[in-house]
C-alpha cells in the first residue's frame, strides 16, 4: 500500500483529494493535515464523508514529521504555502504533489511577477514536472515533484494544444474566455463567495491580470516554436463545479470543422480521459468525473476557429490529475481510483 | 452475469438505474428500452455516459419480446404504465422491480381514490412485495415482484419507524413536511419546471393531496397497531437532487433527544444505508450516494419531537434503492455497486 | 422632508431600507452608517445602486452625533447593537424603528433566555410597540419606539392570525416549518453561507431553539385567550429572497376550506399588503414587494388545517415593513414608496 | 392616456413589458393577446401580477379588431410571426414596436439566410427604425415602426460602438463571448430549459449560427467605414435574468485603460441608462431595471482591449428598451416608468 499524506486536506481540493485516495485501493491515507481545522473530525467538516473519513486533522508541525514515513505527499494550499511541504518531501525522497501553484512557473522571476511572492526555492522548480499527463506522460512516471496544473490551464490547454502543436491557428490571436463554478475560490470565509452574492449573477474578474495566464502561455509555448502570449478572460458562474473553457484563434490555411475533429480525434485517441465529442461540451457531462470534453467549430465567415473544453474543476482540473500523476509515478493503471463516470442531474 | 432490461430508462430515474447497473459487477444490461426515444443513442440523451453507454433505445414492443431472456426487468414509467410490463415479467417468471407507483398501495380500491386509475392486477399486488430493504429485508430475497417505495415514502419511513414502532409518539399527531429537488418531477417538457420557474424560489405542493400519503401511512400503520393518518407537505426546492422529511409527533411520555438518539443508533445500527448522526441532516452530505442521514431533536416545551432525514432521491428514494432490492433478490452483497461515498460539492 | 439616518445601512436589510428610503417622495436620507466601511462609498458596496446612493458611510461615532438633527433613526443590526441607539433616539425625542430583534420580546428576562444577552433597557421596551400594521397600526401611529418584526414571525402571525384570534384551532397543536432564503442570515464572511455550501442542498437548523419562536408565540398569544407554546423549524432554502411560512392546526370543529378562506379574506379586506390567493403561495410571486400572499388547505382526513405564507424576507420581512411603519408614524399614505409589483422572473 | 396593445403577453418579455405599462403614467393597456393562453387571466399565468393584472387574455383574432383603436402595438414573439401585425399596425397609422425578431435586419435575404424564413414585408423593413435609443434617438422619435434590438446585440453594440466609431479597433478583429440568462430562452415547455437541465452548468450554444451575429455586425458596420463580420459566442448561465457580453478587439494603436475610460465616459456622458463604471460590470448590479454598465481592460501585453457590458436582458434587453423607445416616439421623458433603481439581491 502505498502511504499518502495531504497538507490542506480541508479544503476543497483536499476534500475531493481525501474522497478519491479513501476509495484508492492502492492507498491508504497517513495522515489528514489541516491548518485551520487541527484536531477536528474530518467528517465533522464534510458530512458526506461521515463514517467513511473520521480521522481527525493534525497539524503542520505533526505534519512535517511524518513526512519520512509515508510514500507520498499532496499539498492543495494557497501560493506560497506549499514549498516548505516541497523541501521537506524532497529531503525525505519521497514523492511529491502539489495541487497548488508553486511550482508550475518555471522560474522564479516569472513566479514573483504574477503572484508577487518570493520563491527561494529555484532548485525545487529544476525538479518540478508540470502533471499535465496527456502531454507529459513519460516525464511524469519518472518525476519526484510534480505540480499540478491548474484548472483553467488544464481546460484551456487540452483545447488548444493539437492546434498550437500543427500550426493551425496564428499564435498570436489567442484568447481565452473561460467560466468556472465557484468552488474554484476556495472554501474560505468571503463576502464575495457568499451564496446571495454569486447567486444568480454572473462576472469576469481578473482580467488581463489572472495568474493562470502565464501558466497557460508556458504549456503552449511549449508545444509551439514561438513564445506565446494570449489573452484570457476567466468567469464566476453560479453553479458549485465545472471550468468550461472557450478559446479562439485565427486559422493560418483553410480548413473545416470535420477535417478539425479528425485531428482531435487523432491527437487524443489513446488517452482515457479525453472525450473528443461533436456536439458542444456542458460541465454537466462531466461533473465528479476526471474527463475532459472537447469539441470545436470552424467559423468560416471570419476564418477562426472556437474550441470548447469541460472539465470538473476538482477532479481533472485538481485532486483526480493529482491522482491520475499519483498512479503514473507508481507504475499503476493510470485510471485506478477515476473510472466514475460523470454524475447528472 | 445478471440480465437486466430497463423500461423507461430515459428518465432521471431510468438514467441513474442505468448508471448504477453500468458499473455493477454482476449484472449486463440488455436493453434500454424509451417510448420517446426509440432508436436514439442513450449518450445523445444523457452526455455524461458518452462512451460508456452508447447503446441505442428500444421501443415498448421490442422490450415485451424480449422479457424472456432476462433475468431481472425494472420500470420506471408514470403511474398506470408499469402493469404490463409486470404482467409480462411475472409470465416469463422473472424478477421485476418497479421503480414507479404501480405496485406499493395494497389493494386496487386505494389506488383507484390516490391515483385515480383502475388497476386490473389484483393478483400482482398479492405477489407485490415493498421494496423498503431496512423494514423488509426477509421478504424481499424470496420475491419475484418489487415495489421499489417513493422517494418521499423512504425518507418518511425510515424517519419515524423507530417511533411508530416503539410506541413513542401519538400516532394521530403526525406531520410531515417534505422538501425535494426537482428531479423528482421527471424529465419531461413543462413549463412548471423550467429553470426560470423554478430558480430562486420555494413552493408547497399537492397539499392534503399527495399521493405519497397512503403509502407512508400504510408504511407506518403496519408497525404500528394503529390505522395511521397522517398529515403530508411535499415542497419544491431549487436544487436538482435530494429529499429533507421534516417529521413531528407528540410524545406519548416524556423522554429526551439522547435516549431517542440511542433508540435510532440501536434500531439501525446493522444498516449500511441509514446513517444516525448527532447534526441536522442536510441533503448535501447523501447526493450520489444510497444513503438516508438521520438525526432528531425533541422539544420539551411542546413534548414534540421532530425527526429529520435526508437522502438522494434518485438514489435511495429511486434507483438504488431498486439496486439494493436487486442485490438482496439475487443473494448478492446488499451494497453491491451502491458503495459510492456521496459526493460533495 | 423628513431626515432619515440608517444604522447598519450596509447589511442587506440596510441596504434593502436604504434603496427604499431613496425612493420614498417624504424622504431625504441624512446619512448611512456602518461599522464595517466606514468612509466607503456606499455604492461601492452595492453597485446597483451607483450613481443613486454615492455618499460614503459615516462611523457610529459620527451618526450618534447626528441623531438630533434628523426626524427617524433606523437600526439594522445583529442583537444587542441596537440599544444604545434606541436610548440615543429616544433622548432626541426622535422616533426610532429597530429592524433588528433588541425590542421585540415583552421582558428583559426573555430576552435573556433566548438571545443570552443582557437587555439594561427595561423602560425603552416598555415603549416599544411592534410593529406588524395589520394587527397593531393604531398602535403603532401613535408610537415613538418601533421594534419591526422578524421575518419569520411576519410570515407566521399574519398567516396564523385569523384561526387564533376566532378560536378555530387548537393552540397547542401548533407546528410552523418555514423556509427561508440565504440573505436571511446577513451579509457577513462565513464559510456556512459560501455560495458551494448552500447551492443544490436544503437543511433545517435551529430546531426548537430558534430566537423567532418566542416572538411569534408573543404574537398569538395576545390574540388568544392562551398562552400559546408552538414548534417552530426553519430551513435554509437555496435562493437569495423569499420566507415561506407552512402553519399546521388542528382544528377544534368542522369546517372546510371555502369557509376558512373566506374569514381569511374578510379578515384581510382591508389589508393592502395582504393578498388571500386561491393559489398555494410560492415565494416568486412577491419578490421584491411588500405583499404577503396567504392561503390554505383544510385537511379533512385529519381534521387539520394548512396555512401558508409568502413574503419577501428583506422587504415585508424587514426594510419594507419599516417604511410601512414610518409610513403610519408620520400620518402618510402607508404604502408610500412600497407600490412596486413584485418582480418575476 | 396611450392607449397600448400587448401581443404575446405572456412570455417573459411579454409579461415584463406588461408590469412595465401597467405602472406607466402616461400608458392604459387596452388589450393583453396570447396565442396559448387566450381567456387566462392574466395573474393566473404571473401571480407577481395579481390583484394589478387581473385582465383576461384575448385571441389573436380579437386583437388584430382593437388594433384601430388603439395608439401603440407591440408584439412580443418567435420569428415570423409579427409581420402581420406590423402591416395590420401600419394600415391603422398606429405606433408599431416588435420586440422580436422580424424588422431588424435591413433586408428580406439576410433575414432569409439567418432565419431561414421568408420575409414578404420589404416596404415595411424599409420603414423600420432599429430602436437602440443611445445610437438612434433621432430617428426613433420620428418612427412608426420600431424593431426593438435583440438583447445580446443590445449589450454587444453599447459596449463596441466609441471603439468601432473612433477607429480605436481594428474591425476585423472582433469577438464577442456572452453569457445569458436562461429567461432568454422563453417561457416554453422544453426539456433543454428544466431547472435539472440548466441547474450547476454552464453552456455555449449556437456557435457561429447564433442570430443575433448579423444585427450586431450591422449595428457596429453602421458606426464603421467598414463592413464588419465578427464571430459572437453566446453561453446559457444558470440564472434566471441577465447578460453579460465581453467583447474583444485589437487596438490599432497604443492607448491604456485609463484613456479609453475617458472616451466611453465622453460618449455616454448624456446617457441616462448606460452607466461607465470602474469596476468590471456583474449581472447583479442591473437585475431589475434598464441600465446598461459598461467597463473595460487594455491587456498591454497583448495589444487588446476587453470591454465587458451588463444588462437585464428582459428589459434593456426587450421590454424596458421598449417602453424607452416608446417614450421617445411620444415625446415623453425618455426614462418614465422606467426609473427603478436595479434590485439586489
Amino acid at each position: 500500500m502505498i502511504k499518502a499524506g495531504i497538507i490542506g486536506s480541508t479544503g476543497y481540493s483536499g476534500e475531493e483529494l481525501t474522497g478519491l485516495l479513501y476509495k484508492h485501493p492502492q492507498v491508504e491515507i497517513d495522515f489528514l493535515c489541516s491548518h485551520s481545522y487541527v484536531n477536528e473530525r474530518f467528517s465533522n467538516l464534510y458530512g458526506n464523508l461521515k463514517r467513511f473519513v473520521d480521522e481527525k486533522c493534525v497539524s503542520d508541525e505533526e505534519a512535517f514529521k511524518r513526512i519520512k514515513d509515508i510514500d507520498i505527499l499532496f499539498t492543495a494550499l494557497p501560493s506560497g504555502k506549499a514549498l516548505e511541504f516541497g523541501k521537506a518531501a524532497m529531503e525525505s525522497e519521497i514523492k511529491f504533489i502539489d495541487i497548488g501553484s508553486d511550482f508550475r512557473l518555471k522560474t522564479t522571476e516569472l513566479y514573483k511577477e504574477w503572484y508577487n511572492l518570493e520563491h527561494n526555492y529555484a532548485a525545487l522548480l529544476e525538479k518540478a514536472v508540470y502533471g499535465l499527463p496527456e502531454l507529459n506522460r513519460s516525464k511524469i512516471k519518472e518525476a519526484e515533484l510534480i505540480a499540478n496544473p491548474g484548472c483553467y490551464p488544464t481546460a484551456s490547454t487540452l483545447a488548444l494544444a493539437p492546434l498550437v502543436k500543427n500550426n493551425i491557428i496564428d499564435t498570436t490571436s489567442i484568447i481565452i474566455d473561460a467560466k468556472s463554478g465557484v468552488s474554484g475560490a476556495g472554501r474560505k470565509a468571503s463576502i464575495a463567495n457568499l451564496f446571495v452574492e454569486c447567486n444568480d449573477s454572473v462576472k469576469a474578474y481578473g482580467v488581463t491580470t489572472h495568474r493562470h495566464t502565464p501558466e497557460i502561455e508556458q504549456n503552449l509555448s511549449e508545444l509551439s516554436s514561438e513564445e506565446i502570449k494570449l489573452t484570457f478572460t476567466p468567469h464566476l458562474i453560479p453553479m458549485s463545479r465545472g471550468i468550461l473553457s472557450v478559446c479562439y484563434g485565427k486559422l493560418t490555411n483553410e480548413t473545416d470543422s470535420e477535417k478539425l475533429m479528425d485531428l482531435y480525434r487523432d491527437f487524443y485517441k489513446n488517452e482515457y480521459f479525453v472525450r473528443v465529442i461533436d456536439e458542444l461540451p456542458e460541465t454537466r457531462w462531466v461533473k465528479g468525473s476526471n474527463f475532459c470534453d472537447i469539441s470545436l467549430r470552424v467559423d468560416t465567415r471570419t476564418n477562426r476557429v472556437i474550441v470548447v473544453s469541460a472539465i470538473d474543476n476538482l477532479v481533472k482540473g485538481a485532486a483526480g490529475q493529482a491522482v491520475q500523476n499519483m498512479n503514473l509515478m507508481f507504475g499503476l493503471k493510470e485510471n485506478t481510483a477515476l473510472e466514475n463516470t460523470p454524475i447528472f442531474p
